[in-house]
């Protein structure tokens, strides 16, 4: 099944092993990958997806097992992509817990996959849309959508789905590191797992009031800004995924969300937003890994390479011809204030 | 200070507000910066840098604050650098730990600066460098550089250190969830905190047993290849910030790490390899900047984005002109298999 007629073809067939190689295309940075894409676009947009991040520890991926199982009684088709933004080395050490949910692969309802990290410059977020999209294309109506850590790389994955579940779990100053870690600003819906142990109560009331207190649409440049409607504010839902508590209250929290974002034309300028992202992350993949590929362009970063040399003299003589050549010319400063421009001097 | 000479002079003279302004302009990716670095770039490579990263929670940054401490105590020169890539919005929310150190800033052998994500292509990891570069020239001889989230982000921030704490707390299945989350492979120094708390000594052992079953050399290509000589197994150190406990085996296991490093060039290689990649993310940063701040590609975008145009075929219309125009031709394949790419078909 190499070429990608062929497969598309299977694809739309439901075969599943079909899906599972365009998915390793796009894991690959396979050109095929875009071709099946191309055939099957007119597919995409019918699931809904379910970003789910948080620290580890917070028990996401029982989360996602449960989740996943409820959707399936309830007789929907559910894809899950666990991705591993954060161990490059090891090539996907998600793999444990997903072997826990092998069992339900034998329901043809259901297709789990595992992902991770190929490094560098956004194209795991590009290749985990990718994947999302052969699943919506393939007509899975939920895609569940989990990553192991907590940053920015994870945020970038997860920000990409339809609704965002932010999971954290009781303990020491747990709530005021979700919100250090910045996880309350890409949250659609906050999960409390683990709600059975001491200090659900507090952690709670912790993320309630820093929902109202922080979540000003000042500070969410890139949320609910498609009509001067009112901001959604993320629902704080206490479970238990491990004793199978409070989950009915997490499915509503997700479709009060999904019914929120169908208002408007709230949904679909999310979804361009991402689209607008996706176009910027197979830009900046094929044109960095063109550059780092070139074997002239290491010769001339070996011969400018010593302790003497500082990064940016090196790097300008790379980018000196490439900028000349490029027919995009700058029309706006790149030294933008950072958010952080604030701090210090 | 507006002009780089001047601002050059002063942080030469131990003026603390210039070694503030540079690392703004770092922040910020103004080019003043590079032509700062420039003048001092021979004094670069004398201070010892520790990153220290974990999941929220794990008690970094009172361990941060202990560190600076004892280093201060034995008459070292400490520089701070809290960098919070998760939190986009909030520009820095580390800053409320910082306040809390604010008390050491009197004294003018400490310096603390946090750091907020100016978002996007590695522009975060290029501006901790330049601020740890920025501090050590300044003359601080331990540079502390300390994450908030866990993830591939954070680690590449961290990775820029010669000495890569990895702080981990006792808690429900934490010694499995951070050997999941890739954080054993970043890992010089293992760093147990909270280890007055239960599961202390369980969470030692699953790590020091992680440590020698999984970090073979071949799971590690970047590592200890300098030469044919032994591998560096990180050490697996019980601490209790809070309680000042455990902080002297610490920091004799980071001397030890340092005096592995300055032996048979492996210190050479590995700053010599963060060199190469602080090149990388001047030269990607720069590129995407220019073609982000482009109008004319901003219009070249926006005309070939609806739902029916993958973002494949979008992004191939913008490509073609650059790729054609760059004098660096692609050499070898940009599709290299994935880590990732042993699942699925």
């Amino acid at each position: 099944m190499k070429d990608p007629g062929e497969l598309t073809a299977r694809l739309l067939q439901g075969d599943r092993a079909a899906l599972a190689r365009s998915i390793s295309w796009a894991e690959n940075g396979d050109p095929r990958f875009a071709r099946v894409l191309e055939a099957v676009y007119d597919r995409v947009g019918r699931a809904w997806r379910l970003g789910i991040t948080g620290p580890p520890g917070a028990g996401k991926s029982t989360l996602t097992n449960e989740l996943a199982r409820l959707y399936r009684e309830a007789g929907e088709t559910v894809a899950v992509l666990a991705v591993d933004p954060s161990s490059p080395y090891t090539g996907g050490a998600l793999l444990g817990d997903r072997i826990r949910m092998e069992e339900r692969t034998l329901d043809p309802g259901v297709y789990i996959r595992s992902m991770a990290s190929r490094g560098g410059h956004g194209g795991l977020a590009r290749a985990a849309v990718d994947a999302c999209d052969a699943m919506d294309a393939f007509g899975f109506q939920r895609i569940l959508l989990e990553t192991v850590g907590v940053g920015q790389a994870e945020f970038e994955v997860v920000g990409a789905a339809d609704t965002v579940l932010v999971v954290v779990h009781p303990g020491a100053g747990d709530g005021i590191q979700a919100m250090k870690a910045g996880l309350l600003e890409v949250a659609d819906v906050l999960v409390v797992n683990k709600g059975e142990l001491p200090g659900a109560d507090q952690l709670v009331l912790d993320l309630e009031e820093a929902v109202h207190v922080r979540l000003r649409p000042s500070l969410r440049p890139d949320r609910n800004t498609a009509d001067a409607g009112p901001a959604w504010t993320p629902p704080v839902v206490r479970v238990s995924a491990k004793r199978r508590e409070g989950l009915g209250d997490l499915v509503a929290a997700v479709d009060a969300h999904r019914a929120f974002l169908e208002q408007g034309g709230r949904l679909e300028q999310r979804r361009g937003e991402r689209r607008v992202e996706q176009v910027r992350n197979v830009v900046a993949e094929r044109l960095l890994d063109t550059l780092w590929g070139s074997r002239d362009l290491g010769r001339a970063l070996a011969g400018r390479l010593d302790a003497k040399t500082t990064p940016y003299a090196a790097a300008a003589a790379i980018l000196e011809p490439i900028l000349a050549a490029i027919p995009y010319p700058e029309s706006e400063p790149s030294a933008g204030a950072a958010p952080g421009g604030a701090n210090g001097a």
